[in-house]
Formats: structure tokens, C-alpha cells, sequence
């Protein structure tokens, strides 16, 4: 018998939950003693006058008093359009919610009439099982436990975000190092608040759902795999609605301000310079923390619900049970250890220093998390146990899932640094993407283009070898355990996504404040390293949709008592081939919602250029609120029909066209969706970088190319204003596509399993 | 019994083929009835001087014997270097056919060790069949008969084209309705003899096989796949090759001319401007004549493959067997029809009536062909029959297949139809890609990108629905008949897709020889309807492509005995991810194929400009040969990879990993290739069309837009220039690497199923 048995477990996981969440408070503490005059309350143009003494870049006759005050003033706005916005936000999710968890009692309810009685087990039928009406009820409250979850990770994130900007730009003044960790530290707040809650909330639902089925694991892990849907359909509506709502601001800022008027990026006369700041908070932190927190819970979900029908299952071996929570609760550790190397035993001194302190990270916590894996492991398993693979029993040894959670959680290094190859202009492919600026927009793109389609090579073959690797050695189980394994760092890798963003709005608070020169370079430095560590990140959330994704259809397929799911039959290759089809037209949507809300702004932004006297001198002041208006209006109207495109496919096609459609449908977005989702993070991360290469004209190639204001820069800035919906709109919200609807196929399975096909069976 | 029996079968297919051969060299005659003054071999200066008083417009003082001379030169110049390109082309592709050749017998022959002792038959192991090595030596020869006519049906395309050009450049003085006619007969005169000669090969080669193979119909039709292989094989050589030799020469003429010399298209100072026309012929004809070819081959052969383990050749029932033939002589007879319509019943006199006559063709034939099939069926077929189902016979009706072919050939109106919709300028779509140029060429691009993704919605749904309809009712025989429905009226789309460079150069000409104004705005007329249709015939070749890819797909799995091939296993599912990202690879290869090609050239036109004194003027001739040499090097060096790609991946997957990795790999390849094909050719025509919306200036929207030079049209450029490589080169070439894999992999699966797996078995 393995050494930690249920009392263990049981104290091991909160535990570790609890100190997460305490390092994160510890964090935030840390980042606040950086002191941000208060913020009277007026608007932007009531900063007090003075100066301040204290630093050291004073006698370059800035007015540090008045500068200090104009940054609290900007946060100030900052936190606002982004709290006002997410509120509103919330106000139509929350009608959703509501609607949808009717739909989902109604649904699953009806799958057994609406019967109080006791049910044959699924997988046992000699014993009874809950009601069927008692799963609906409880799959409908994990459900809102997973949405509030959700909508809280991206909240705080956002909190936290907003509250560090101004104090990583503050800091900037005193050395690239001191900024790097008021950044680092916030971003670990975010991330460790994240994931040890994430950890939390779902033991203790555990738990308390526990109360009710005791010895009925099968239909208490059924149940909680509405948690996983909650969290992914609220990450949906925040990932779409945040990247129109930052992609529309960014596009309409940068298509007047710097292409027409030659002003510099997040010039305060650039009426949309606000929206753009409060974009990146609500899309790049808020959309991203949803999405990282859906993915841990629906492969949390999934691992959970297929291990309940193992001998772990029917053994009622409760700590083996909880290994992927466990391995989860070891990620915390792990990442805790990792993020103390970077704020206090290595100390970034220089710029050149910030990139490779970040990829240290990455593989640090990839290192100490195999040892940690195995601890794990070999700890809390039997030395061998069967699992069900599809009818059949498997006999699976213990280190057969060491090596699952390890393939995925190398699998996701290899992608994190392919990515970075394919995005950082330190490499050849962004150069070369920068050195076809010299012909033009149009080779831009098209070798742009080339960049994104080549990039998906290496990653493709890394998680295909991690999912035949996992697949062969423990069926449906290691395919969850590899997408767990992939996410058991989130601690860190949300810290480092998050880290980016708010060195972004650092460095717009920067200019907009009036910082001297060299602080804006500073923060820009912290900005660059955060556009190579986001591209990372994007490929680490991808990569680990594919797995989730494939682990929650064979969970659906499990659950809903499909044999095989044969290409050859006439349901599944149409179903294949529609769901292929569907990244393309959520994609479509998307992309012309940016592009549309971008007209709207950038015609706004003429207008008020045009029509308010002494704008362009910076003697009057922009309308920033229009701005917004527009943003968020945008946003929260072009965000229902993709939405709704996701969350009704799967229903349409398992109610109309059967189960077998449905997993065709699955499995084709799913093998789609992972191509056209990297490609168009790496395509528009290229262009990015290659613009920033021009720029900032390290090597003779590149100062061949520039300075601002060449061809070949104009060339490179309208490649990356086309990358921009392609990286942090359509593309990031493409795994969420895929990993909703296969969640939801699962939640969902035994209604389309009792009632699905209406179509064929009419025909 | 049916009505048609063996020796109407015998009597009907050739007769049909030698009328389509007849009334392709009728078109070619009335063609060859305008005059072109005989080219005296001397080079473009050397244009005699004089004047013909002949024609109606001579009145405005343009020296029209001088204007013919050049038409001729230019016309000897664009044959010759098609003709010198085509010819190298060849010597590569014989090297490759050889070496293909001695794989397939090597592969073929070891799958039984070289035995020449009959063989257990596969579905009848009761009686003896011919031996492995005749197979495998049956099969190199169908390989090498099927090169040898995609090879000549490219040819010839490119001679009937470039004999066309200057004719319908020259009729056109006479009136836009005599212009349309000449190059509509032209095209036709290649759509025919292409089709024609098509079946007439396969007719002939399936009678002399049968000689040696007698009642052996399982290794006569398994042998006949390989005239599938080799005329696919060639096509993706000559789509990739013509491809990135025309957008190499067409993106490097724009870049300098158009947008750094602001000179016209076509005019005849660009040095590029002769390897741009020559482009047109060896890429949009050879290539896509190759390519339907191919298609068409592969389709019979699929069909006549899985027919011949059904009923028909257990039971030996010729005519029945040849249904496939059958539908495709119909076809050529239903085809001439048509085309009698548009050349003498119809008569095109003005400029609106151009496209509406080339769509009604597309109409009228599909509706007299639904006729014909009905009438094939009915004949030819038994009233029912069984068809082999994986494993299973199924009974089949008559009329289910009926329903088949008709299916497809609807599907491929539909998609006909919606591809029209999304690239042509007389719709929404690309109105809106064309305002959004108000913007600037990110915002062209956002939105170009955002209608080809759209653009895929309804094409997956008609073929979706053609597959199971086709599926359910007759297996996979009902997809290869349904592929061939779609390709039953390949005649009138090849006649319309040839129509296209046709009007296309015949403009280039026009203007190179200092026709008059209101000569190239008639060609231009010609041209912008040949635009459209061009999109439509590319979205028939991807949708073809799509359902015989099935087909072969399933008499693969037939051939290689697999059973399922399920999702849920994990070679397959780790073959259908990397299947999917085939399609990203290869066109990431050919994009920056022809983006480094095009950088040559710009620099090489570019060098022209600036070191050949009085260029610029028109005083000094440019050095074409040089752009000829530069694309022709470029295609020829940079076709080798993308050509390896799609040749060697089913061979090392089948090889390595076995027959169950490689059926997922194609079904990955398909249902994903599908996608980026219909999106990548739909965007770059909508680029295309939304340009010339501004430069015709036909609306108020349009005049605001324009004209020529202004921003917006500037930015409608950018956008044009990257589609073309999107629309001519990535694209359409998709279409042959999701067919071609799957040929191979049936002409293969003997050696896979035998020896396949290698990795799998050792580890």
C-alpha cells in the first residue's frame, strides 16, 4: 500500500491551498509598501504640484511631486475603466449563468424523466446510485461554484494588476532590478491567489459533495465536472469580450496615433490611450486568469471523473484518488521555491539580465516539479491498479503515471521554448520577418504568415508524442494526467503572464506621467521580455487545451457509452469535418469584431483630433471616456455570437445529429482548433517582436531597417496591428473553443445519450 | 437486368471520349481562324512598321500593323518561355518519376518477397489471383501512364492558352462579345481535351490490363490506382512549381511597379512584366489542369477500386463496373451541350453579360447533368446490388447511387455559388474588405482574413451533407461517386477556369502592344468576370479534392484491412493531430517560397530601374529574361521541399508507425487541409476583387474609396499582393497534398499492412 493514505490527503491539499494563498498575501504586501500618494479623487488634469526630493534621477528637473501624483491619477482611471468594465461584464454573465444552469437541470434532469429514484450504478449496475435529478442538481452547483470561481480569478487578477502598475513604474526610477521585482512579485500574487484557490475551492466542494453521495464516487465526480464547465464558459466570455475589448483600443490607438499623427505609443493626447491601458487589464490578466483556471479545473475534472471509474473508484482508495489534486498541491510547493529564486536569491541587475531570469523560471520550476512528481507518485499510489479504458480493464503500474505527468509537463517546456524561437527577435525567424520590411508591408505578412504556420511543427509533434506516450500507458487517465502535469506550474507561469502585462501599462503610465527618458527605457526593457514570456504563455495554454480537451472527449465518450468513435462511419467524418470547420468561423467573428470596433475607434480618434482645439499641443485635454464607451460597448455586443457559437454546438449537434456526431464535432475542432490557435499567437507574437526589432536597432540588420518613422518600420507596424487580433483575440479564445465544448459535451452526455439524434432517428 | 450491357459499355466510354477529343480540335480550329501575323523570330524591338486599315477603331491614330506585330512577338515570347520552363520542369519530374517508379515496385513487390506464384485472392481467398510482383509492376506502369498524362494535359493546356492569348487580345477590338467568344472556345478546347483525353487513357490502360489479369478484377483495379498516383503526383509539382514561379514573378511586377513606380499592370517597361504573363500560363493553366486531372483520375480510380469488391466485380458485371466511365462520358456529351450554349445559342454583347453567361454555364450544366445521371443509372445498373461496408456487404439500390453522383455534383454548385459570393465585388463581403481600406492595409487585412474564414461555413456544410448522404447510402463507393459527380462537368469548369489567364494575359497584351484605351477596358471586363470564376473553379478543385481524398481515404482502409479507425486509439489520434498540422507546414514552405522568390525579384527589377538609363522612359528595353530566369530558378529550387513533405510523410508514417498512425494522419490532413485551402484561395480573391472594386470605381462607396494611387487603394494593393501567394500558390496546392497523400497510401497499403509499424513493433 502506498505511505500517505486518506488522512493525509486530506490535510496535505488544504494545506498546501493555504499556503499558496498565504505567499500571495505575503506578495502583495511587499509590492504595497511602495508608496502611491493617494488619489484625491479629481480627474487627471487635478495633479498637485511640488516635488519630491527622494530619488535619485531628481536633478533632471522633472517635477517628481507632480509626477508621483499623476501616475496615483492614472492608476486611479485605470482600475476604473477596468472595474466598470468587468462589472458590467459580469452583469451579463451572470444572466447567462442563471440561464444556462437552468439548462443544464433541465437537460440532465430529463435524461432520466426527472427521477427521485435511486439509479443503477453506471459502471456497477449491482448497486444503486444517487438519482439522476440529484446529479442534476449538484452538476448545476458546481457549475456556478466553477463560474464564481472563475470570475473571481480574473477580478483579482485584475485588482492586482492595477494596483502594481503605477508601483512598477514608480520603482523604475531607482533601477531596472527594483522594477523587475515589484513586477515579478505581482504577478505571483495573481498567479499563487489563482491556483491555490482554484486548489481550494475544489477540495472543499469535494468534500461538502461528499456529504451527500458518500460511497457514490461515480456520480460525485460526474457532478463536479460541471465545476470545469463553469470555469471555462465564464473564461470564454472574458477571453472574447477582453480581447475585442483591448485588441478594438489598441488597433484604434495605434492606427491614428502612431500611422497618421506620429505620436509615440501611449501618448496621453491619444484619446484612446486609456482604453488601451485598461485593455490590456482586462484582457491580457483578467481573460488569460480565466482561462489558466478553467484549463486546471476542467483537467482537475477530468482526471477526477475518469479515475472514479478505476479501481481507485470502486476501491474507495480516497488518497489515490485525489493524486491529481495532489500533484496540483505539489505545483504550489514547487512554484513557491521557484519564485523565491527570482526575488531573492538571483537578483536581476541589468536589462540583458530580465529575459533569461524569466526563461529560468520556466525551466527551474519544470526541473523541481519532476522530482516533486514523483515524490508524489510513489507516495500516494498503489504500486498497480486497472483503470477502464474504454470497456476494457488496464493494469497500470505506478510510474506508468510518473511518466504521464511528466510528459505533458516537459511537453510544455519544448512548446514554451519553441515558442519563444519562433517569437523572440533574438532569433532568426523574427529577423527575417523584420528584414521583409524592407519590401513592404505585404511580405511582411506573408512571411509573418510563414512564421505562425511553421511554428506549429515542433509543438504539434511534442504534444503528439506526449498524448500517444500518456495514451498508451494509462488510457484517457494520462492523456488528464499529461494536461495536469502541463499545468502543475501554473503558480509560476501565471506569475510570468501576468509580470508582462502589467510591465505594458508600467511603461505607458511612464510616458503618460511625464517620467524622464530613462525610466521609459527601463520599462521598456521589463515590457520586451514580457512580449516573449506572454508568447510563451499563450503556447503553454494552448498546448495544454489540446490535452484537456482530448482528455474530457474521452471522458464524453466514457460517459455517454459510445464504442468507438470510427472515422469511417458517415456521423463521425461529417462531425469531423464541421468541427474543423468551426475554429475558422468563431475566428471569422472575431476577427471582424476587432476590426470593426477599431473603425469605430479610430474614427472616434480623428474626431476628436480634429475637432478639439490644442489637442495635438497637449494644451487641451482628450475625451479618454468615449473611448472606453466604445471599447466596452463593442465588446459586451460582439462577444455573444462567438459565444454563443460555442456553447450551442455542442448541444445542437449531440440533441440533432446524436453522440457520434458530437465527437466527430469534438475531435475535429480539437485537431483544427490547436493548428490555427498556434499559428495566429506566433504569427502575430512575430510580427510584434519584429516591429520591436527595427526599433530598437540592436545589430547593423536591424538599423538598416530603421529608425522609426522609415518604410520599413511603417511596414513592420502594420504587421503588427494585423497580429494583434490574431494573437489576443482570436487565437487564445480558440482554446477555450475547444476545451468548452468538450467539457460541456461531457457535462452533458447523458442527456444526448438518452435523447440525442432527434434528426436520424426521424429519418 | 440493366439496359447497358457489356458491349455498350465497350462501345459508349471511347465514343464519347473520341467526340470531346473532336470537338476540342473544332474549337482549336475556329480559334486558329484569327489572324496573328506570323513572328518573325526577332526579338520584341524588332515590330515592323505599317498600319491596317481593317478594323473599327482605327481612326485614333494607333498604328495597328505595328500593334499586331507586337501582339505577335509578345505572344512568341510568352510561348516560348512557358514552353522552356515547362521543359526543365519535366526534366526534374522525369528524374522523379523514374526514382518513383523503382519505390513503388521496390514497396510493392517486397510486400510478398518478390513472389511470382499466384496469391490467395484478398476477398475471395478460395480462388488464386495474379501474383504480387504483377501488381507491383502493373502498378509502376499505371504510375508512369498517369504522369505521362497529367504531364501532356498540362502541356497541352499551356499551348491552347498561349495560342489563345493574342487572338482574343485582337478580337477584342471587334467588341467585347467576339473577345469573350475566342477565349471561351479556347478554354474550352483545353477543358475538353483534357477531359476526354482523361478517360480515353484510363479506358484503354483498364482494357490492356485486362488482358494479362483476365477475371483477376481485384489486382486490375488495385494495379489502375497508380494512374490515380501519377497524375496527382505530377499535378502537386506543377500547382507548387507553376505556383511560386507565377506569384514570384506577379509579387515582384507589383511591388516595383505598382507600388514604387506607380506604372500600370502589364506595362511593358517592367522588367518582370513577361515572367509574370508566362506565369499565368505554366501555374493557373498547366497546374490547375494537373491538377483536375489528377482529381478526376483519382476518382475513377477509387471508385473503380472499391466497385471492383463489390457486386459488380464479384459478379463480373462489366458495364456496371464501368458506371464511373459511364458518368464521366455522359458528362463530355452534357458538357458540349453546355458549351454550344455560350458560344452559339447565347451571344454575349455587352459587358454585363460576361459573368452572368460564364455562371449560367455552371448552371446548365449541372442541371442536364443531373438528367444524364439519371439516365447512366437507370441503364447501366442492376436494380440492386451489395456493396462491400468495411467488412460488412450492404444491399444498394440503383437509384441510391443516383442519389450519390448527384449529390456531389449539387455540392459542388453550392460551393461554386458561395465561393462567388464571398470573392466577387458585386456582393457584401468584399464591398466591406474593400471600406475597411479607409483604415489602412492592417485593417484590409483583418477583414480580407476574417471573409476567407467565413467563406468556409457553407462549402463544409455541402460537403458534409454530401458525404453522409453519400456515405449512409452506398459507403465509400457513394463518396468516390460523389467526388465524380462533382467532377462529372469538369469539361465547362475547366473551359471556364481556362478562360481566366486567358482574358488575363490577352490584357497583358493589349496593353503591352499599345492597344487603345477602350480595347484594354474590354479585356479587363473579361478578366475581372475570369476573377471570379477562377475563385469558383478553385473551390470545385478543393471540394473534388475533399470527397475523393475520402474515397481513397476508405478504399485505403479497405486495402490495408484495417477494421476501425478509431479516434480513441492512440496512434490514430496522434496521427490525425499531426495530419492536421501537414497542411500549416506545407504552406508555411511555399508562402516563404514565394516570399524570398518575390524579394529577388524586387531587387532584380528594382536594380533594372535604377541602372538601365531611359527605362523609366520607354526608351530602353528592360532585360526580361533575367525575371524569367529568377522565377524559374526560384520554383524549380524551392518545389523540392514542399513536394518531399507531401511524398514522403504517408511513406514514413506508414512505414514507421504503421497503417492505423497513417489513416489518421489523412483524415487529420484532410478535414484540416479543407479548411485552410477554401479560407487561404476565398481571402486572396476577395483582396483581389475589393482592389479592383476601387479601381473601377462602379459606386459611390467605390469613388470615395479611389481612385488609383490614393491611400485606400494603396492599402487595397498591399492586401491584393498578399493573397496572391495565398490564392495561387498555398492554397490550391493544399488540394493535392490531401489527395495525393491519400493515393499514395493506398497504393502502398499492401507494403504497410505487411511491414508496417516498424517503430511500434521494436518498442
Amino acid at each position: 500500500m502506498a505511505v500517505i493514505g486518506t488522512a493525509g490527503a486530506e490535510a496535505l491539499i488544504p494545506l498546501a491551498a493555504v499556503i499558496g494563498i498565504a505567499f500571495a498575501v505575503f506578495q502583495w504586501y511587499v509590492v504595497a509598501k511602495v508608496p502611491v500618494p493617494a488619489h484625491d479623487g479629481g480627474d487627471l488634469s487635478a495633479a498637485q504640484k511640488g516635488r519630491s526630493g527622494h530619488d535619485e534621477s531628481a536633478e533632471d528637473g522633472v517635477d517628481y511631486r507632480q509626477v508621483e501624483a499623476r501616475c496615483a491619477e492614472i492608476q486611479h482611471a485605470i482600475s476604473i475603466g477596468a472595474t466598470s468594465f468587468l462589472f458590467t461584464e459580469y452583469k451579463y454573465l451572470a444572466v447567462f449563468m442563471a440561464g444556462f444552469a437552468v439548462v443544464i437541470f433541465m437537460f440532465l434532469g430529463s435524461a432520466q424523466r426527472f427521477s427521485t429514484r435511486p439509479e443503477p450504478c453506471t459502471y456497477d449496475p449491482a448497486r444503486l446510485c444517487r438519482p439522476a435529478l440529484a446529479n442534476a442538481a449538484f452538476s448545476m452547483i458546481a457549475f456556478l461554484l466553477g463560474a464564481l470561481t472563475s470570475v473571481m480569478s480574473g477580478y483579482l487578477g485584475m485588482r492586482v494588476a492595477t494596483f502594481a502598475n503605477a508601483r512598477t513604474a514608480l520603482e523604475a526610477r531607482r533601477g531596472v532590478g527594483r522594477a523587475f521585482v515589484v513586477a515579478f512579485r505581482s504577478g505571483a500574487a495573481m498567479g499563487f491567489l489563482l491556483a491555490s484557490s482554484a486548489l481550494f475551492v475544489l477540495y472543499v466542494a469535494i468534500n461538502l459533495f461528499g456529504v451527500y453521495y458518500g460511497d457514490d464516487w461515480g456520480g460525485l465526480y460526474e457532478s463536479i465536472t460541471g465545476y470545469g464547465l463553469g470555469g471555462s464558459s465564464m473564461a470564454l466570455f472574458g477571453r472574447v469580450g477582453g480581447g475585442i475589448y483591448t485588441k478594438a483600443a489598441d488597433v484604434g490607438a495605434d492606427l491614428v496615433g502612431k500611422v497618421e499623427r506620429n505620436i509615440p505609443e501611449d501618448d496621453p493626447r491619444n484619446p484612446a490611450v486609456i482604453a488601451d491601458n485598461v485593455g490590456d487589464n482586462v484582457g491580457d490578466i483578467a481573460g488569460m486568469g480565466s482561462d489558466l483556471f478553467g484549463s486546471y479545473a476542467e483537467s482537475s475534472c477530468a482526471a477526477l471523473f475518469v479515475a472514479s471509474i478505476s479501481s481507485f473508484g470502486t476501491e474507495h482508495n480516497f488518497a489515490a484518488m485525489m493524486y491529481p489534486l495532489l500533484i496540483s498541491a505539489m505545483g504550489i510547493v514547487v512554484c513557491l521555491a521557484t519564485t523565491v529564486v527570482a526575488t531573492d536569491l538571483a537578483e536581476v541587475k541589468t536589462v540583458e539580465q530580465i529575459g533569461p531570469a524569466l526563461k529560468r523560471q520556466i525551466l527551474i520550476s519544470t526541473v523541481l516539479m519532476t522530482v516533486g512528481i514523483a515524490i508524489v507518485s510513489f507516495l500516494v499510489l498503489p504500486h498497480s491498479f486497472t483503470l477502464f479504458d474504454f470497456g476494457r480493464r488496464k493494469l497500470v503500474k505506478n510510474w506508468y503515471l510518473f511518466i504521464c505527468v511528466s510528459a505533458g509537463l516537459w511537453a510544455g517546456l519544448v512548446i514554451g521554448y519553441v515558442t519563444e524561437y519562433f517569437t523572440s527577435n533574438a532569433y532568426r525567424p523574427v529577423q527575417a520577418v523584420a528584414n521583409s520590411c524592407r519590401t513592404g508591408a505585404a511580405t511582411n505578412v506573408i512571411f509573418g504568415l510563414a512564421v505562425g504556420y511553421k511554428s506549429v511543427i515542433v509543438p504539434i509533434f511534442a504534444i503528439a508524442t506526449a498524448i500517444y506516450a500518456s495514451f498508451r500507458l494509462a488510457a484517457m487517465y494520462g492523456i488528464a494526467l499529461a494536461a495536469l502535469g502541463m499545468l502543475s506550474t501554473i503558480a509560476t507561469g501565471l506569475s510570468i503572464d501576468a509580470y508582462g502585462p502589467i510591465s505594458d501599462n508600467a511603461g505607458g503610465i511612464a510616458e503618460m506621467s511625464g517620467m524622464p527618458h530613462v525610466v521609459r527605457e527601463r520599462t521598456d526593457a521589463l515590457d520586451a521580455a514580457g512580449n516573449t514570456t506572454a508568447a510563451i504563455g499563450k503556447g503553454f495554454a494552448i498546448g495544454s487545451a489540446a490535452l484537456v480537451s482530448l482528455a474530457l472527449f474521452g471522458a464524453y465518450v466514457s460517459r455517454a457509452g459510445i464504442a468507438a468513435v470510427d472515422v469511417l462511419s458517415p456521423q463521425v467524418f461529417a462531425g469531423l469535418l464541421v468541427g474543423a470547420m468551426l475554429p475558422y468561423w468563431f475566428s471569422a467573428m472575431t476577427m471582424r469584431s476587432v476590426g470593426s470596433a477599431a473603425l469605430a475607434m479610430v474614427e472616434e480618434v480623428r474626431r476628436q483630433f480634429d475637432s478639439i482645439p490644442g489637442l495635438m499641443e497637449g494644451t487641451a485635454k482628450p475625451d479618454y471616456a468615449t473611448c472606453v464607451k466604445i471599447s466596452t460597448d463593442a465588446s459586451l455586443k460582439k462577444m455573444l455570437a462567438p459565444g454563443a457559437l460555442v456553447m450551442l454546438s455542442p448541444l445542437v449537434a449531440g440533441t440533432l445529429f446524436g453522440t457520434e456526431t458530437l465527437a466527430g464535432l469534438l475531435a475535429g475542432a480539437l485537431v483544427s482548433g490547436v493548428q490555427v490557435a498556434i499559428s495566429a499567437s506566433n504569427s502575430g507574437g512575430a510580427w510584434d517582436n519584429a516591429k520591436k526589432y527595427i526599433e530598437a536597432g540592436a545589430s547593423a540588420e536591424a538599423r538598416a531597417l530603421g529608425p522609426k518613422g522609415s518604410d520599413a518600420h511603417k511596414a513592420a507596424v502594420i504587421g503588427d496591428t494585423i497580429g494583434d487580433p490574431l494573437k489576443d483575440t482570436s487565437g487564445p479564445s480558440l482554446n477555450i473553443l475547444i476545451k468548452l465544448m468538450a467539457v460541456e459535451a461531457l457535462v452533458f452526455a447523458p442527456f444526448f445519450a438518452a435523447h440525442g439524434g432527434l434528426i436520424f432517428k426521424h429519418l
